[in-house]
């Protein structure tokens, strides 16, 4: 009996990829996909503007869009949410989900508060655990897991085993974003082509505090952060799917290439170790040639779920280069929410 | 009376923006276009697979191309060159070149040699003195002038104000591209459309050295590098023309945006003083909005010859970001060598 | 003394190539930018996003957006309109203006109007005469002169010689059009990079309606329509400006390539004769190049007004393919407008 | 036991492609990999420019690449031949193999000769009959079948039921084909970037010709051309796979658009009854939404391997108008020789 799933924000396009990485899920299905008034009695494939390749799945695409209420959670007897909604009414309307089942969002909107978890499963998986001051803290019968932004997710994973191993003083990174990134209607193109952008509205300032969270040590419920600064600058380019962020940090320990190289491959976390149905093994891919990684040949690696860096350069003593490279709807969005419910459903939390 | 000017690599992509710079140029007119041995021998607009809008100027249109060959500069009465020719053959063919007349080369083969000027009109017009040592040294007519590498054209000039101000401890910079930067043939569509390269053979080395002479300063005929580590990350993307690069400076003085602003917005050089037919004025322009400068919208500012400056922020106390444009094959290449040789002629050196 | 202009629709894409066309124009000067609520009361500046190359003029950057009223006209004693406003709107502003005075519009409204003109100054400048009748019906003291399509300008403008000198059966047109055609926010860059989007909407109609009343005799003040057929599809592309159309006509009379060519390059009209600011001279570009045109490289042929015509073939006995282009919001719009008012001017219909 | 092929030209695109496509195949499996000077001796991983998503196949990945050379026919034990080489070299090279063994071709060489067939699987299986007659007049012990260019496979899989229902009085294409047709250096990005070419060497000679025979009756064991007219025009635009073609026909019956659709829907050839591996069943998808066929959406489907149509409408009395797409790697190129082996194969040919 796999656990019945609703989906926040449906149509859009994260909720897409949600669609998409549920179809055949071996322990949640789909069973109601909700979104604004605009939507909400449609069809899903009338309401929707299906835009992955590959058709919508045959039961998604007749199922009727409810409207994002909470009643839905009994009518459809859900046992888990997973939100993609817009960040301006997510406060109301997930604490009004989780106050009945586990919910697990992309909004930014819960990701920095106290008692909520900024999850990445293979990065701060005893994150999790406070979940249950949440429950308590507020009364609720479920809670929020929240998932970091896009490009957050893609350089926060390779930081992790080179934080653990050499320590980190400074992070400076340049991200080259992708057009999905911004919702399918984000970007115009007359605005991207032979062109690019050199600003995301609100970006900076999420890549800049949340990593500090996620690396963060836990004790006490509570979450000390991460004690380095980041610089960001993020820029738009005309590519579909695919964040990638050039990394430059300054490092505690002196290392050598082949050291953090090696600290990369051999990377594991919960995820892998739990064999987690969505988790990417080995989820760093490191390229030793000098021209990748590149949003079209790599984003797809791992189904969408692993991180490829390539170009690690000691660039003087003490400072690491690399760039990093994932897929920011699959990895950087749905992906990440499915694997974080997917670590709390092994953990008996679901 | 105009002086004559030759071309060498006439039919390439820099060898076009100097056909068209130099049409109607006041100070010089085009005498002989000369390229490989593939080239020579044809009509100008037989040989050159011309890319730039509008039609190639009539009267190059029909002249013949000639051999690279020093015997030109006796034939056509030949004043100064422009070289726009590969590394592999500039030591030998730029030296036969300047044993008679001044050659004006971009070219990176005698950038970094001791008594060659590394020069850009608006930053260190005093190195252009060098030329009187190195005719003497070398036992030449004439002289070689070099322009740096387009990437670091774009970035340098709103760092020398910037150095002079502030002074500077650091610089990583992270560059997006151009596809002309690679020449004509260089970057295959299917390599590049919805997707982006996170390399550019030898690039790095050149940016993360070439400033360190420009902003050098030139005592006793030699110039003493700057003293600071650029740490550079260069990448292709698909857009036509212009390169931007984000900067993220460690200053030595504490500054508030504002200073900073001011220095770029106030900064003149020679050129500008000089009233030079091809210099930008100002040479810097400042844009608030936060989405600029954008390659598309900004690469022409100037005729081509400005650098625009946007996303100025202090991102930390002493840390500093902001990102440029500067057009690569005007700016960073063809605008580059003519405004040099401009700078040659006023200074009674042509 | 400048006559002076109102523009409709002013912060849009068309209005803005209205305002770059009339900077600096010898007949009419902008006196009013007339806009939605959303707009009017702001600074030019802040309502438009502007997207064109440079910068907004001066003087127009600093004028207050007026409201679509007809007020305006007293205000600012306007002598004529240029009208770039939605369909929906049209019929009632347009002629709330036109009773007041001649305005020249863009929109498809009143293109099919017995007693309107449907004026390309370049196909059927005599068609103007038209207004005579339109002010007696209509009791205005204003008219309407419209201008087609840009779909229909690409192609009508080489069809027109092509009718006069050969005649035709039956015309078969398949267009790539540009993305500026659909608005800046009307095709979103998930679209359409790496794509194209086979269908159009409501524009095969026009092309196939248009061409016929343009190429139409005109008698007794009424046009009889062309009689022959036209079969249409229409395709959106990744480029920025510029609509490509490829024509199939069968012709009523035998011809050889060169005799089509010779008509194209010899012909001449009233805008040609009357030598009006904004006609290109020759209207009709013939490339015989066998990859031309090309949007990028053509677009721009005659300030953006000529129309580029290449890869004429006889494909077999009577059946002529040839390729053209023109500038789809210069030629095709803004541009199309401003020479139906200088024709107008001559004619001191104004 | 599978049957053991080589592959002609296995480092290009449709090498590629074909190394893809037999990965796992239930009747063949690579057991050479053949390719010229440069490439030979080298391992495959080395020698090719991989491009598509996904890596090599291990197994290939190590395997040395052998010069293209009759010899690896005995070396290998190789059963059949897949040639993807450049037709300079084709009627030589192809013909050494085919002396041996059986050769299935994209090469456009040997397309119109006589006694090979120009094959189709979905449309003209009965024409692979002609080998017999041709080993006996080559006095070959295999034999040529070569597939038609990737643009006529797109339209005359759609064209066959058609011609079948209604018979076909004319027909007239416009193409607009994606890049990687032209393989993987041959439209540089300088060229296509904001720009489409209306040209492309050769094809529309091979468009207007080639259809005509794979639609033809075989009778006598030679092919009588099918008798209607094409005109082909033939455009380059920035796709990275997938040609879309518009199609404009004469029909010798009245119809109806949904008689079109249903004999669209519901045809079915040899390999969909044979239930060939690589058949699409359905071949021909046929959309009903006004803006499919996509490229990016739509190419593929069944694999690539099948044809989408959409835009259906009858446009005038007896003229039928459709948009095809098929995708120009897969099913225009390797994907067509499989299936052409795997009839084959069935039919006892191998």
């Amino acid at each position: 009996m796999k656990l019945k799933a609703g989906i926040l924000g449906a149509t859009g396009m994260v909720g897409q990829r949600f669609i998409e990485l549920l179809e055949g899920h071996p322990y949640f299905e789909v069973a109601s996909v909700m979104a604004s008034e605009r939507s909400a009695g449609k069809k899903y494939n009338e309401a929707a503007k299906w835009y992955l390749a590959g058709e919508i799945p045959e039961k998604i695409a007749d199922m009727e869009v409810d409207l994002i209420d909470v009643k839905s959670v009994r009518e459809n007897k859900l046992d888990l949410i997973f939100s993609a909604i817009p960040a301006e009414i997510a406060r109301e309307a997930e604490a009004s989900f989780a106050k009945e089942v586990p919910l697990f969002s992309n909004t930014k909107t819960y990701r920095m508060d106290d008692d909520v978890p900024l999850l990445i499963g293979d990065v701060n998986p005893e994150h999790l655990d406070m979940v249950q001051k949440q429950k308590k803290n507020r009364n609720w019968n479920g809670y929020i897991v929240t998932n970091p932004n896009c490009t957050t997710i893609a350089f926060v994973i390779p930081l992790k085993p080179i934080m653990d191993g050499f320590g980190i003083d400074w992070v400076n990174v340049t991200s080259m974003q992708a057009l999905s990134g911004a919702g399918y209607d984000g970007v115009p193109s007359m605005a991207i082509l032979d062109n690019l952008i050199p600003f995301i509205g609100g970006e900076e300032e999420k890549v800049e505090l949340e990593p500090l969270k996620i690396l963060g040590a836990l004790s006490g419920g509570k979450v000390k952060n991460a004690e380095f600064s980041i610089c960001a600058s993020c820029n738009r380019v005309p590519v579909l799917d695919g964040h990638i962020v050039v990394v430059v940090a300054g490092l505690k320990k002196k290392f050598e290439v082949d050291d953090v190289k090696n600290a990369l491959k051999k990377y594991k976390s919960e995820p892998q170790k739990l064999k987690l149905p969505s988790a990417p093994d080995p989820t760093i891919v490191v390229r030793d040639e000098e021209n990748r990684p590149q949003p079209r040949l790599d984003r797809m690696v791992g189904n969408g779920m692993a991180t490829t860096v390539g170009r690690i350069a000691k660039k003087r003593e003490g400072v690491l280069r690399f760039t990093c490279l994932s897929h920011n709807t699959i990895r950087g969005a749905a992906g990440a929410s499915v694997l974080n419910a997917e670590l709390a459903y092994k953990k008996k939390l679901l």
